[in-house]
């Protein structure tokens, strides 16, 4: 629904009068103040930022037409009673509103809305306060806007980091509480964020104020302050030590869904293990895939690999070292050839395996004696110390700094293998299993080749399962190259789906298709979840579209994304 | 509400009329045949039975009347359609239906419902199938009926603890799903049962069937056969393996909660670490707890205490070598120079303190080091190993088979410590502290004195918290001594809200009060919990009450318990 008044909102929310909206944006100006409120004006030229400035109305790496995945506005409110009372007001006026906290999730949709035209919410302007790390506790309390890198710096500057360590993601400048609701991965042995995530507080569609855990129960011993308001009380000091609480453990319906804000979050974080070595384990032949997987698995689960290892296709660190261009001059995927050049030259594997040991010496020897002789068995397998790398930009020494928990952005240069890089992140569970990773790898890869695109991916390696993450990186400027994406893409999610496989997380434009999939006895779980949506959002105001569900009052169909 | 027909219940359903409770009994034969509906006639004689044949209908370790909680009948489904069924049956005739797996739960409740004359449905009786260990995996796949008991002996049976061991509770006959679903507690590095759960089947309130997490999506792969009904589908290659899915991650509403029944659900088991070693450390003195709590913190959290290791009070092991007349002629609560000789006579400390270490001998020996020279700090506590106890009933030797996932009921007998032994588990969260844990314990144990009883309890040792349990010991034919525990349990649960202390789980008399300790915000989780229930229960059928939820159609306080 595009707006006619200059002066109006590019797009407004659907089903929205004019003097609705700007009867909306007053109420909300004069809440959060002027400068709080950002409107995206017809002729609002959208411009992309980077992942430093990332834009804040619409998807950055945009895959489908720029000008579709765009808010009508932004409010970002000072406080959770603002926050409440904007939930209050959005419901009022019947306007949809998109929650994000940094906006830096690109490969997923960035800071864009599902619906367009929705009012977007930035927690992470003003609630960026680390509220409390607690030592003995081992956790720490973030608001929204608290990245991974601002609470590694606070460690760092208060020498904390001797006594506990972050898990950091790839890439640091996303935000704690976004990634964990969003069920991102790190990769020291804390890596399943929402595994490690510990008592929230969140702002529920209509407005009330919730904490989750041991932090519903009260805890006079801390503060028996009657003025403070209830966002503003201290919490339960078990509130960050212990999930569960009493009764049904909610705590799930907050992630990957548009349930409730999350405006506070504990996050274990981990003793220092008292010693630390990375180490990188390169494999020669594409197909050392398949024992490499059988490989880890026993390891893993008996914990010999402590962390979430990696296991990474050569262009992915290829594309960490340079473009495209600087490889080849071709513009068609890579052929088997090219790879084993690449590898050759960047003395690097076709594979290659990113891991580290923690605790005493005496610990990590004996880790690292098995790992090795386990890997080693692989012909042509090399073990490797960061020191044994001497190249600019190493991937190793990088991954050497994640896990141990020390943010960076070393890891964006992949996005730029092709010009205008861009990226759609493609990521299905599988087992951790050699026939498992090489069915995957294929099926995967055959598509890509299909789209014209180099295969780049990663297995991610969890408790028991895999997080594959395949990299498709797209020229975000060329109308043909974002067609591919998008088409290869929708072609894997259906691929996928027909070997079992399902997608832990995904961008703005697959969500309904991938929703879809999971679809168990007629739908019964989307079934679920709307009875659930429609019972705490009844005007379906917060989020709508999100995870593929759809309040009452919208028709799925007419939501679809547009093919272009 | 008495029903007066004879050949009717003993109590009727609220609001049920003795007509549509005969068409629904009726109606229910006709489902599960006869045999598998139980009826609770007026004169029936409330039998209660013993751990191993436990009563199906009401609370065999009765904190109230007797005939209080009490059901009108039980049913037994014989498969998933008929548990559906079941569901519409009592949605049909507005009948409250309360779940069961076994009915071990005493000390909460055992298989008693929250609402007298609610239908007791028995799960396990005939849904106690394995039904699947995936070694490679290392996870099991259960139906309500299996118990520890049966999962050890299947893996005994077919020689698979030498590759995958189970955790399992101090009493090996509770029911795996059914201790998972109240978030109970093992020993073991598994010990959380909860996180250690994967992917689930839940027939909703009106009857529909879900898969949570990778369940949901079908798996093309393993089977196309169209003639399987929806719970007969072979799951997801993932399901065991991942437990997020994609979307909201429901499965924690349907823990401590009325809106689901658990039919299936997976559960991780642990590789066999290859090489285990129990050990006791005994601490002579009370306030020894201080300096042990202090020593434990760390260690836990840096896993070098591996498993959820316990500090027991002496007098939970006394109670296992005999009861309280073997030891005193007293009925008074046994003072400190009593439990002084106690310990003295049994050689065991005032606390002590059961772990173990898992991995290879150069492993455990670098753990087991740090731990001895870590606790011998305290002056005069001493380290044992099995070996060391030559005694009957050791429970070091006991605690050595609970913490490699070895069932048993030897823990069974503290129940004895009183003639008639029956109990209430009082069970508060705390920090690991010395401060936070000598406050509890001497808050709760001034408390057990004034009513005239000992304390018994223990403290279990989780990831950064601590379930205090606390054993509450009572003649269950003796009315004054119920009624004291009884009024001990509703003092404790207040003094410990007035010290910020809430509990996990609870006994069905005491589930409204601790539910009303959660009430930050003006009792918002408790809306939020009431919203959900009221959307997938409308009618309110589906276990009423259960932790302190009730649905639309019920007056809290016209349920609250009858004191005496
Ligand atoms: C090179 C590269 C590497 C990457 N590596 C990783 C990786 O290792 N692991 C990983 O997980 N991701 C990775 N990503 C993806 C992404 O950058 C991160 O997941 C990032 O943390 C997400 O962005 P954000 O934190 O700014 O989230 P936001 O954009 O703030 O939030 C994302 C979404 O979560 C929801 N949300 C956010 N905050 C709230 C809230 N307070 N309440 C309710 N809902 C909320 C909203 O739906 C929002 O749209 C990578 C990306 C790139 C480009
Ligand atoms: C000496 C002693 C020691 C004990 N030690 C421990 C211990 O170490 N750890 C521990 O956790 N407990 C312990 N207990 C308590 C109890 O014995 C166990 O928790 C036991 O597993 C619970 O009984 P059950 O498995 O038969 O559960 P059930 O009685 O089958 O279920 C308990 C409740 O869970 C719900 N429920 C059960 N099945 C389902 C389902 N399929 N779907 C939905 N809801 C369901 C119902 O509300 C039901 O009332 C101990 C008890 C004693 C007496």
């Amino acid at each position: 629904q595009r707006a006619s008044a200059k002066g109006g909102p590019k797009i407004l929310p659907p089903g929205c009068s004019e003097e609705n909206f700007t009867s909306f944006l007053d109420a909300a100006r004069k809440l959060v103040e002027d400068d709080n409120v950002f409107l995206i004006e017809l002729d609002h030229n959208l411009i992309d930022g980077d992942y430093m400035q990332p834009c804040k109305g619409h998807d950055m790496h945009a895959i489908v037409d720029r000008e579709y995945f765009v808010a009508s506005a932004t409010v970002s409110p000072r406080d959770v009673p603002e926050v409440q009372e904007l939930m209050r007001l959005c419901n009022k006026h019947e306007i949809p509103v998109w929650p994000f906290s940094i906006g830096r999730n690109t490969g997923y949709g960035g800071a864009a809305p599902r619906v367009p035209g929705s009012v977007c919410m930035d927690l992470g302007k003003h609630m960026n306060k680390v509220l409390d790390v607690n030592v003995e506790g081992a956790y720490a309390l973030v608001e929204p806007g608290v990245t991974f890198f601002d609470l590694h710096e606070y460690l760092e500057e208060r020498n904390l980091r001797e006594k506990v360590w972050l898990d950091v993601p790839d890439l640091g400048g996303g935000s704690i509480i976004g990634n964990a609701v969003e069920r991102g991965v790190g990769y020291t042995p804390y890596g399943d964020h929402w595994m490690m995530h510990c008592g929230m507080e969140v702002v529920l569609p209509n407005g009330d104020l919730i904490r989750t855990g041991m932090g519903a129960l009260p805890d006079p011993t801390v503060s028996k302050d009657p003025n403070l308001r209830p966002d503003q009380q201290p919490g339960n000091r078990c509130w960050q030590l212990f999930n569960y609480g009493f009764g049904p453990y909610n705590d799930g319906i907050f992630t990957q869904s548009s349930l409730g804000i999350v405006v506070k979050m504990g996050i274990w974080l981990m003793p220092n293990p008292g010693g630390y070595q990375a180490y990188m384990i390169t494999l020669p032949r594409d197909e050392d895939l398949h024992a490499a997987m059988d490989i880890i698995r026993p390891l893993r689960m008996q914990m010999v690999l402590q962390n979430v290892p990696t296991l990474r296709h050569i262009l992915l660190d290829a594309a960490v070292y340079g473009n495209k261009k600087s490889y080849s001059s071709s513009d068609k995927p890579l052929t088997d050839e090219e790879l084993d050049e690449i590898a050759k030259k960047l003395d690097l594997g076709r594979w290659n395996f990113y891991g580290a040991v923690y605790g005493p010496e005496p610990i990590r020897n004996v880790l690292l004696s098995v790992i090795k002789q386990s890997f080693l068995s692989i012909p042509g397998a090399r073990f490797w110390l960061p020191e044994d790398r001497k190249e600019p930009n190493s991937v190793l020494h990088t991954r050497s700094n994640t896990l141990q928990g020390i943010p960076s952005v070393d890891e964006l240069k992949w996005v730029d293998w092709l010009p205008n890089g861009a990226h759609l992140f493609f990521s299905p569970i599988t087992k951790i299993s050699g026939d498992d990773a090489m069915l995957q790898y294929s099926v995967t890869k055959k598509r890509c080749v299909e789209a014209g695109l180099d295969f780049i991916g990663t297995f991610v390696v969890g408790m028991r399962e895999m997080h594959h993450i395949v990299c498709i990186v797209f020229n975000r400027e060329d109308h043909e190259s974002k067609k591919k994406a998008h088409w290869l893409i929708r072609t894997l999610i259906q691929d996928c789906a027909e070997h079992g496989w399902g997608e832990y997380r995904t961008h703005l434009a697959l969500m309904d298709q991938i929703a879809k999939t999971y679809n168990f006895n007629d739908n019964a779980q989307m079934k679920l979840n709307e009875r659930i949506k429609d019972a705490l959002d009844p005007k379906g105001v917060l989020a709508p579209g999100k995870n593929g569900i759809w309040p009452k009052g919208y028709d799925k169909e007419a939501w679809a994304i547009p093919s272009e």
